[in-house]
């Protein structure tokens, strides 16, 4: 099988291709892999990708990647919600445009092929489509009225993909995906940084800042339960989804105390106490906003599993990115 | 004011641009009207329009009508859901990208004007956009989730539109309307032709075939109603509906026995007689799915009026279509 991945030089991409390589996919380890993004994806794993650069939404780039006809395209590749909200037609060329271009050439090589080429494409769609007031746990069901250009072009890319899917031209779904969490490396301009920062920077020795209260409450899934999604992903079609193949996903539903009472129980003390309070209001008016917890039945019921609390997340940021330091 | 109609040869722009022209528009009658359609729209009524022929989906359309600064814009244009479906391409283009032109045209002419450029759009979109099951109450935050292509294309302009508001490039929303019945003329190939059929034909003396149960209900406003919609939504602002600027409009919710039994009442059992029951299958597929009735509380409450009764809608054929034979 041909595994393509957009956003290949990403933080999930690498992960999720870097997973692939070492423990194959649905029970086949023959897989051809190609990453592709703006900058040359880096390597260090088992076997030896394609390493793809290039403008994904420069129509060319995708006519190129449809006619080498991978069986299974993670779309991954996105500017963050600040850039996209700073930049109106840069966010809605890379992350809407690119993906109807894509899925337009996917068209192209379907109807040239007689229908035989059908690729599945798993579209990673963010909570962005969603905005309050909510219930206190959100349905399936619930009613998308994006607040960001983000979340705008995320939603309509998932009425694209359910349109090129149920006319037939290819398979495949979109999954809202909860914030990631613990993300490795350093902080970030999104308003949703300090999650992790608070953390991840005790956790390193260092003094993070925490600019909301701790009643706040959101909804997480670590990166190793992100790349559990993509490849149980490969495993199921359209049609197990029924009508509406936008799939809002397990996660893990915490207030800030309660990610602070697991870091003190995994750490101790000490190591809470480089959480420093800085109330940021400008940060309080974005993310106080974002939703608490779904219930996601639809996608537990695919199979797809959330981390087992936050305690877990903690575990998995220590031992897949501190024990390898 | 500057008026453009869009799709202004169809139906409901042809109803409009001769109501505006009559009456004017928020009590202004000093009205330049534009109307552009793919056909040269036809004129008979108050003063002369400027009407315009050329491709919405071609883009120096849309950047010669931006220029041109029309303060209010009705997009009316579009294909119809079944020529959308029978060509995917075509109706996307049409349907969506043309839209998108069109915003991005004004964007355009918003930033090169330093923001003093701001017209109003109204996006006449579709119950297309969502799919069954339903409540027995449609609510007005219920989810979308199209299953036709038309449906698809209707609810990605609404993010768009949404967008390109809440940037302030533009003011305008996006309105759902109920089926418009009794339209004049002749049946066409859309499947809900014989919403009208059934009452029209009888009334002109002429047989008209009913494919569907009786106890079927749907949700209808008289074409009377949609002008009247049009009008009133030119006074509205995108701030006055808040953060969810796709509305569902009011309407008659009522069975197809309903309507046999208000023409009955409003021209007797000889004319109900012409109603020959012929059950068709295909028919009935596509439109028992069909929405039976909304709460449309938003549209109400912002001065949205519906017909009384499915009476008014057939009186309102007679006054404006018969009387003037």
């Amino acid at each position: 099988m041909k595994v393509l991945i957009l956003g290949g030089a990403g933080m999930i991409g690498q992960k999720l291709a870097h997973d692939i390589a070492a423990n194959g996919l649905s029970g086949d380890t023959a897989h051809e892999l190609i990453l592709h993004d703006i900058i040359t994806p880096p390597w260090n794993g088992k076997g030896s990708p394609t390493l793809l650069t290039g403008n994904i939404s420069d129509p060319e780039t995708s006519t190129a990647l449809a006619a080498s006809k991978p069986d299974l395209i993670y779309f991954l590749s996105a500017i963050v919600s600040g850039d996209a909200e700073a930049n109106f037609a840069k966010g809605w060329d890379i992350n809407m445009r690119s993906a109807w271009n894509l899925f337009e050439a996917i068209r192209a090589e379907h109807e040239a092929s007689n229908g035989r080429y059908k690729p599945k494409v798993i579209f990673s769609s963010s909570l962005a489509v969603f905005s309050g007031p909510y219930p206190d746990t959100i349905p399936d069901d619930f009613f998308t009225a994006p607040q960001s250009s983000y979340g705008a072009q995320k939603a309509a890319v998932e009425l694209l993909l359910a349109d090129y899917v149920r006319k037939g031209f290819m398979d495949g779904f979109s999954m809202r995906l909860p914030t990631i969490c613990v993300r490795p490396g350093k902080p970030n301009l999104a308003a949703s940084s300090f999650y992790s920062s608070i953390i991840r920077e005790p956790l390193n020795g260092q003094e993070a800042i925490l600019p909301v209260p701790e009643t706040l409450r959101h909804w997480f899934a670590s990166p190793k339960s992100a790349v559990g999604f993509m490849t149980h992903a490969a495993s199921i079609s359209a049609s197990q989804l029924g009508k509406h193949l936008s799939l809002n996903l397990p996660g893990v539903s915490c207030t800030v105390a309660d990610q602070i009472e697991a870091l003190h129980d995994i750490a101790g003390a000490d190591v809470v106490k480089l959480i420093k309070r800085e109330p940021n209001e400008a940060i309080q008016n974005i993310v106080m906003g974002w939703p608490e917890r779904f219930a996601a039945k639809r996608a537990l019921n695919l199979g797809f599993q959330a981390d087992k609390d936050f305690k877990a997340i903690i575990q998995t940021y220590i031992d897949t990115e501190l024990c390898h330091k």
